[in-house]
């Protein structure tokens, strides 16, 4: 079995970044600067379908995400999260929180309606994220 | 500034487990079989607040309890997340989750009301946890 990304987590964004464990998309709503990172495992669902060496990886890749979206929008906190309930393709959602954001305190998941982007809002949100990203990235390998 | 947790998260549940970097607790809530782990690091709130090794370790932990939990429940999906919207100390809620629980498909974060555990069910459902993690940590150190 190759590995395919869900067309609903396809529909919901576009494609960020590509690091070597996850393929990164931006979700298209408004409310939140969202991240989705998807490992690029085949058949994976939850924490314990991938390998230790790709549980590694993923932690670091969630935390330059985290270290990267933190940066790039000055969020107060970041919520990451697994869930899976509906799309069960092993995607964990890296999400950009403001005090009185249109779910504050409660989580994105399954609240209210996805706001579109005006215009070319996010594609800068897009480009903006990429710079962060690939800043941090040149750091690391230094 | 010495680890201590959270007194938020304290009243919320009952001690289940120290494992070498998180202390574990069972949520107080009938609901759902609901972990939270808790890295004993002084100050954290993001991934990014961990150094590499730990995030590495908790990553591993998260696996074993996502693991013990879904054996021991028979549950459908495991939800992981960290949040800390309203309780800033770094925690990793992780969720026994089944079609048609009080939340499905939605997440339990925000969610309604908790529901007390009636009689000793908690200890009950805290001592089959213990004992399926036992097992699986004896197993790994084989």
């Amino acid at each position: 079995m190759s590995f395919r990304i869900d067309p609903r987590l396809e529909a919901d964004g576009a494609p960020l970044a590509e690091l070597p464990l996850c393929h990164v998309r931006l979700v298209r709503d408004a409310r939140f600067p969202w991240i989705v990172a998807v490992p690029r495992v085949a058949g994976a669902e939850e924490l314990t379908d991938l390998s230790p060496a790709d549980r590694a990886a993923l932690v670091e890749e969630l935390a330059l995400l985290t270290g990267a979206l933190k940066a790039a929008t000055g969020a107060y906190k970041i919520n990451v999260g697994a869930l899976g309930n509906i799309v069960r393709q092993l995607h964990i959602h890296i999400v950009a929180r403001f005090e009185g954001d249109a779910a504050w305190p409660g989580p994105v998941w399954g609240s209210g309606a996805t706001m579109p982007y005006l215009d070319s809002a996010m594609e800068s949100l897009a480009k903006h994220l990429r710079r962060t990203l690939a800043e941090r990235i040149s750091v690391c390998q230094q």
